[in-house]
């Protein structure tokens, strides 16, 4: 059987996310019915981020198994005539019987877009957080630096999101000001549920004066999982990139 | 009674154009609605251009009468509240009792998107004509400079869409290249219902080598209202601005 991996772009709004759920439209449900459309095979589609409804991606990697005798290019057109316009195959190619598009992944790039401005565009509202107050930018760039290392996130676990390791290894954490967008650039080698989504809710709160920049290496340091709860919403996350 | 003039930016997607339509969502039936809300008046709200369904507006204007006692700023921030995201009042600012936003508009600008690539991102099908094959954009340009000036388009007028005058006055006709977009840049004194949609099925014609650049200016001597007949698709259509 061939492993093929695809590289997907979509737009989150209509669906409850990437991960099959019975009688919701998801991506991965969304594909997967495309798949055997077209192959006649019940193929399982691995994401390398499993996005919340909501959420978007410029550059998901997902990689799925089939016999069909296809090539990769009419297999990527195949896909694109069938699924919705929200939901596009940018790439398709063979890889080794062994990649798996979460385990094989050696780090991950998600963006989070905040509006600063006063009226957002009726062509960007689907795609950033208004916040609907001045933000100190320096103050969230200090904070920021706090998440950068292999640190142990306990404090971003909250309710039934825990998972077993709570270790997470942050390669970089940028704040850029493009226009009057305010973008949240995150690296990192994994992340645990919400993480990116609780970690912007927490510098807003610092850009917003509520909290000290230094608040977030204690409520880290803490553990204190009451503190990082003010989740961003998903409307302004961006799957950019998956890496191997 | 105050005359006020609104800069209004909408995504057409899900309504039935600018003009009020009986029990559908049109972009003026949705705003008037809202300002009655505010004002508890039926204010009529003229627009400069009445776009079609499903086209764009990045600078629509249009200008309404009030007796009601509240400032502009007031009056932009509570319409933004009550209008749905794909609609924002840019700009509400006070005008002479005499203007009126069509027939003081000295100049209209639309540009027309067309994407020329393989695949349309999920964050542009919304607003582009995909054209699945290459296009001659130097022959499209040649093609394009015959719409320029004061001339008799009575070959753009179309079954009911015909109106007395078929004179129009075009200042520039501009076809550019950005990425993999080809955006058709046209600005004139006013235009024909459905005029630039069909001047842009025209060059598509011409741009896929089905026509000569020349055959433009022929058709439009000719007045022949058979061939100008390609309508392009309305979500590649942006009403950019009004100038007075």
């Amino acid at each position: 059987m061939r492993n093929l991996k695809a590289t997907i772009a979509y737009e989150g709004t209509n669906y409850y996310g990437w991960q099959v759920q019975p009688n919701l439209p998801t991506i991965q449900g969304t594909i997967e019915k495309a798949l055997y459309t077209i192959t006649g095979e019940k193929s399982s589609l691995i994401g390398a981020g499993r996005t919340d409804a909501g959420v978007h991606a410029l550059g998901q990697v997902a990689n799925f198994r089939t016999n069909k005798q296809i090539d990769e290019t009419s297999l990527k057109r195949a896909l694109n005539s069938l699924l919705p316009p929200d939901i596009r195959i940018l790439n398709i190619e063979l890889v080794p019987p062994d990649f798996h598009s979460r385990f094989s992944a050696k780090a991950k790039e998600y963006h989070y877009r905040v509006y600063g401005g006063e009226v957002v565009s009726p062509f960007h509202y689907r795609y950033v957080w208004q916040v609907n107050a001045p933000l100190d930018i320096e103050a969230m760039r200090e904070g920021g630096k706090h998440f950068i290392g292999e640190k142990d996130f306990t404090a971003f676990q909250v309710g039934d999101a825990r998972e077993r390791n709570p270790i997470r290894r942050i390669f970089s954490f940028e704040i850029v000001e493009e226009d009057e967008f305010i973008i949240f650039k995150v690296r990192a080698e994994s992340f645990l549920k919400y993480m990116v989504r609780r970690m912007v809710g927490l510098l807003i709160e610092v850009g917003l004066g509520k909290r000290e920049p230094s608040e977030i290496m204690e409520i880290i340091e803490e553990k204190d999982r009451d503190q990082a709860r003010k989740l961003a919403p998903p409307q302004g996350l961006f799957l950019v990139k998956v890496e191997y």
